[in-house]
């Protein structure tokens, strides 16, 4: 596996397919655009390997040099493929922008390769052996490239024919990354069945398991259900946002939210699950005092206890919970940097408020990071107190 | 440049900063969590280079296997530097977190290394030699990374005492990758110094100059000015987000948000900007027809020309503008996806309004791509319909 020029999640993405295969990943290389280097690196890894998977240098500008560096190296020359010019010009003609000269290279490709069609971008992919190596070129866009290696992936891994490993991801929230490994100790054996890793992003513990055996896989999951509790949220790639929205939409429950702190991201992070608008009502990035007063919470009572106060917080869920008659209206303030801090309120310090047909429920955790992951953590902490009190 | 275990932006941040300091990557490469091939691969690495970095397995679990497998490539025991614990101690105290017994192996370190403090998160990093060549691990969490990188990228520049390049990155906004490409040919002969490179992500296309002097990189910005003319709109980082606010926080003026389609990611991507509460008075994400209803659209406009639609945009840029009294009133609506679609408003279509003192301007894009990308596009062309009004 060899990644040509753009090496960020495209690398990582593709090695956990191929491990999903049952493939191994010998090597992942990041090369730079100049095209000797790409033809010689492409010979060589090519040398004894089943595949050689590129991404990325299919663009239209110059220094995209795969679909050059690949015909060199296969000492083949490269012809037009009309059928995918077609494709090109349609995409452009549908969109309303002009097409340039250097996009038609697009449609060039080595002869005795297929071109792979790309549903979401300008730019196919190429397939073609080298000697007894299989080479797939991707284009180096993400999502571009997953959609793509979702349609070639299948009949991929019946050609190379191995045993298929499975994956399970858990995924969970509210416990540090040491308490999560030290709750899963009994199962991380070296050389057990299933292998059992761990990875954080975001505050969002994963832990994946992989094996052959679906039922030593279900076996684990149950155990680790019973180890990790409420903290587990959900399953093979669901945030938080997924897990709270399906949760409210089979209650038939909905959702107001007034942002200080978090500034819009919860609205933004609930709106990318299709569906939002039946459980998201409104919400309100509440910036300002002005913006708060607007919303019904009283100006004494902002002057007395402060913005970044329960009191005000506990009034903010209410009154949005109120105004949009939503089942449940979530709040959050707090000083999320770099500059606003105090003694009393240190930056990182968020206040959250659930209001709900029981009552109001609020927490008040302190986060550390720069501003982004503040308002990051103080997002994902107010659904996953969603999620707690909605039953999840 | 060797990257252990996390392969995502680690890898492209640290090649572009050791490219900046008049460095050269040899390689770049993805190692599995297996204490053999670990100590093998930093040995053979090491051989003849001047300096390795490797980035994660520092953390606190059983895969985390970094400091272990230094240890035993340079032959040393590891030991417990006491400063380092009692920073990790603290820092869990100072969050109320409980410290597991794990976490204290993060204050151990190979005999004849230096450990590198870690602002940000409980593993410190590890500076050591081997042989000649210099090894520097830092954690795999990116901003942890950057933020070490940051504070020992200066010393060591001085070590290796080569000539830096200047990078200088450009933004665009609002032409396509193809047409960019058209405009700069003039620049992009092989062999010109500064070198000219061409990146897209989310719609934003970034031009890098790079060249070790600076008149030159300084003539071609000029150049590349009159070509790209109005769309280009930063540099060096800046998102658009970043240059609106901006422009609006030095001319005093203000910003108030109707957001049905993108679902509150202007008001996420505003308020990533710290002093961002100076110019956004309040965002709404009228989702529902109840809440454009509470905002004061009148119901018959909206029953006779539907949600997403040119007049009822209008009506909530200029309604959100008066009631909180901002400079300026913006909305989007749209068709994000991925159902809802029809024949007259295809999934992709958007209408954006800004209201402003001099009456209010529409735009009806159509963008590609899946829910996530068209809200993200319709983010960023209404970030960028403000900031061609308001003159940036």
């Amino acid at each position: 596996l060899t990644s040509g020029r753009t090496l960020d999640t495209n690398a990582s993405f593709l090695a956990g397919e191929l491990r999903r295969l049952g493939g191994r990943v010998d090597e992942i290389r990041s090369l730079p655009d100049h095209l000797p280097v790409l033809i010689r690196t492409i010979r060589e890894l090519a040398r004894g390997r089943q595949l050689l998977i590129l991404t990325g240098g299919l663009g239209p500008t110059e220094d995209d040099r795969t679909r050059h560096a690949l015909a060199l190296a296969a000492g083949k020359p490269l012809r037009l493929h009309p059928p995918s010019l077609t494709a090109i010009e349609e995409r452009f003609r549908r969109s309303g922008r002009t097409m340039t000269a250097n996009n038609r290279t697009q449609a060039m490709f080595p002869a005795s390769s297929s071109p792979l069609p790309n549903a979401r971008g300008t730019a196919p992919g190429i397939r073609m052996r080298l000697g007894s190596c299989r080479l797939l070129a991707f284009p180096g866009v993400p999502h571009e490239m997953k959609a793509m290696w979702e349609s070639s992936s299948l009949p991929l891994s019946r050609e190379l024919g191995r045993r298929a490993l499975r994956l399970r991801r858990l995924h969970v929230f509210g416990l540090t990354e040491s308490e999560v490994d030290r709750r899963m100790h009994p199962l991380m054996l070296p050389g057990r069945d299933p292998e059992v890793g761990l990875t954080v992003q975001d505050s969002v513990i994963t832990v994946t398991l992989t094996s052959a055996s679906r039922t030593r896989i279900a076996r684990d999951e149950t155990l680790l259900r019973r180890l990790l509790g409420r903290a587990l949220f959900g399953t093979d790639g669901e945030s938080l946002a997924v897990v709270v929205a399906r949760l409210l939409g089979r209650r038939r429950q909905t959702l107001a939210l007034a942002e200080s702190a978090t500034g819009g991201l919860i609205s933004h992070l609930l709106t990318e699950v299709p569906g939002a608008s039946r459980i998201l009502l409104e919400s309100r990035t509440v910036y300002t005092e002005g913006a708060k007063r607007r919303l019904g919470v009283p100006a004494a009572l902002l002057r007395k206890h402060g913005t970044v106060s329960e009191p005000v917080t506990r009034a903010l869920a209410s009154r949005i919970r109120q105004v949009s008659g939503s089942t449940w209206g979530l709040a959050a303030t707090g000083v999320a940097g770099p500059s606003g801090g105090s003694q009393t309120l240190p930056v990182g310090t968020c206040f959250l408020a659930l209001a709900g047909p029981e009552g109001v429920r609020v927490a008040q955790p302190i986060f550390t990071g720069d501003r982004s992951q503040v308002k990051r953590r103080a997002a994902l902490s107010a659904l996953d107190l969603l999620r707690l009190s909605s039953g999840g």
